[in-house]
């Protein structure tokens, strides 16, 4: 197969129906979803059929369990696809909306106008239930996708492009508005980051060594998600209670997330107060503390942090303890060893809490809750694509709103420049 | 001297005054803007000096005049200079406002805050009065800046550095706040775009050649303008004399700059109605015509255009036409062969106009105006560092909004998540 052949029709392709999918009405688009769930839901034996296909391929190989679970897709998953279809098929339409639309002192009225950003590339690790997700927030927001899973996901996403390909052309829009790269050779993901006359911007999803890879040899903008090596500072002032359930929230909710804490700065005036009961909680958790100096003055039976734990993300029941002075030397330690991803305060003095807020240089900046609410449907975005920790266009959670841009429109009755 | 360690102590000089500018008050920036102003004002005989001393260098060099003229600071032009800190000061701060703000079903506050960029890099071209522009823009948004003038304007640049320097000291802001590069040596750019620890972001203002240069070699965002291949669409329901005025002044108005129209695209059955006279007034304009031959057999004098006429930007008195069919030929042509700056159409159709704001995929889209609008100026933006192509982030005309971006924040009262 040549590969370089094979993905310019593929981009070709996806630049000719990202017009049509952005002139399409609203009415066409929740149909062409609601028609997608219909299509999988009538396939459900060959979707099955063909993961059963890759899990065994995958067990032959030799994928740890983790990895088979993730590729699996079990009656329970198939029925959570069909539903996020529906739901997304019933949030509100992020494109064609004007904003701010003014008269100037010329007489032109100008505005911003909500647009699709036309073709989107999403490469992602062997998960098929990825494939329509990622397909139903593309097409959504008015653009055409073309979607890059892990190899050993294959059959299973083929399977499933074809329900994509039965729902976009049962509403009349074409079937190369959302295309599944079929090929599991790597070329394929060297060249779909390559090509910007066909493609506006690639969201990788999956680990850190994946996105800076893709992040370095792309040609097009991408949409990336580094590390989540979020802190919680529990500041002089803060509510003890409220602060223990934050910080056992923030930690022991769920382990694996990226807006889980990593490491957790606490006010030296409180420290006595505060540790004693929070490592009693973690234990019962079973967390792992490793401590600075002065958290093992308070709690001489925790490990010692080495500097490499300052900027680790665990994603595993492990905390960092650091006792600072005060707000400033935790914001100086959020900015050194953080990554920009979700930090939280907690305070019950106002000042304090407003200027962590303005000066942390965080996509989410939290006063008085867990670091776990950082997500696009506790947000009320109502669907993510993922988490951005670029700076650029969308920063955290990303929607559908980040899946589009904004162009000028100008409405004149015949106005001139002079 | 030692290139990427000089640019090494410029990024992490900036990147460390990047956090005291975005925490400054509103009213430090604009008093640091105000005393930039003054040291300026105070300052004319050295700028004017240092300036002359370029002017000459050039001369040498033999600098054609166009270019001369740009590197000349006249008395009028610092003038302009001081009179845009005062404009800039009295903008208001993008910084800090919090958008959105709406209560979410687990009782958190969730908002989106907008905050500077961090450091950004600017590299223009031997325009020193650019540097005073881009300085306060950078600084009245909340970030820092590292500028890169062209070399013919280096001792320009550092008399203006000084400055800038003193207005920062006066107001207690870290005089790294706003940093010019020193050196012509090119190697400065180079590093400057590849050091995304120090750098968020890079603005280049200048040829296209430049602006692919660095995009191609930046490992950090590129806020890009590429070229303004600008079109005007005269629809078969166009009023005549409004189709007329628009179509002189978008080409006539200024033939130099990018949102000047370069190819009219005419509808067949107004073609035979609108040529003549459209043809007589860019005679007397002295506006070259180049037609499609359907174009020629209305107007048989006009030269014939080739292929290449359609993609080209001339900025100068020359103006490829063509007949189209109607709006769907004309928006294929602009897809095929605009740059996606800014098209306009001129119609009475209602239906039409909608269709062309809504399909044509252009930073500015334009109904019943002359294209020249498209500025941030016209658009109500305050100030304008420049327009992008782009389609992530900042699309159109860039002003201080498009300096910074939004984080999301979260205001709870111990809430937790379950």
């Amino acid at each position: 197969m040549d590969i370089d052949k094979y993905m310019n029709e593929l981009g070709a392709a996806a630049r000719s129906a990202s017009r049509a999918v952005a002139a399409s009405s609203t009415d066409v688009r929740n149909r062409a979803l609601l028609a997608v769930r219909d299509a999988l839901d009538s396939a459900r034996d060959e979707v099955t059929e063909a993961n059963a296909a890759d899990l065994d391929r995958g067990r032959e190989k030799g994928l740890d369990a983790p990895l088979l679970d993730r590729l699996e897709l079990t009656p329970a998953r198939i029925d959570a696809m069909l539903e996020g279809l529906i739901q997304v098929a019933a949030l509100p339409d992020p494109v064609g909306s004007i904003a701010d639309l003014r008269r100037m002192p010329s007489g032109i009225q100008v505005g911003r106008m909500r647009v699709p950003l036309g073709v989107i590339g999403i490469i992602y690790e062997s998960r098929p239930n990825v494939t329509v997700e990622a397909a139903s927030l593309c097409l959504k927001s008015g653009n055409s996708a073309i979607l890059r899973g892990g190899s050993e996901s294959l059959q299973s996403n083929t399977a499933i492009a074809a329900c994509l390909q039965a729902g976009l052309r049962s509403v009349g829009l074409p079937p190369a508005s959302v295309q599944v790269v079929a090929t599991a050779d790597r070329a394929a993901v060297g060249r779909l980051i390559t090509m910007p006359e066909f493609v506006d911007v690639i969201i990788p999803r999956g680990g850190k060594g994946l996105i800076e890879r893709i992040s370095k040899d792309a040609r097009v903008p991408v949409i990336k998600h580094l590390d989540g090596v979020c802190h919680v500072y529990i500041d002089d002032e803060a509510d003890v209670d409220m602060a223990i359930g934050i910080a056992v929230n923030a930690k022991t909710q769920r382990y694996g997330t990226c807006n889980t804490m990593e490491t957790l700065l606490v006010a030296s005036s409180i420290a006595d107060t505060i540790l004693p009961p929070l490592a009693k909680a973690y234990a019962e958790a079973g967390v792992e503390l490793r401590g600075c100096a002065r958290a093992r003055q308070t709690l001489p039976d925790i490990k010692s942090a080495s500097q490499e734990d300052w900027g680790e993300e665990y994603l595993a029941p492990v905390l960092a303890v650091k006792v600072v002075s005060g707000i400033d030397e935790a914001m100086t330690h959020i900015e050194t060893y953080g990554s920009q991803h979700t930090d939280a305060i907690v305070t019950r003095d106002h000042a304090r809490a407003m200027r962590f807020l303005r000066e942390v240089d965080s996509s989410s900046v939290i006063v008085n809750a867990s670091t776990r609410f950082a997500d696009g449907f506790e947000y009320g975005l109502g669907a993510e694509i993922g988490i951005s920790t670029d700076k650029l266009h969308a920063r955290g959670p990303v929607g559908l709103e980040g899946l589009t841009s904004e162009k000028f429109v100008v409405l004149g009755e015949g106005q001139l420049r002079t």
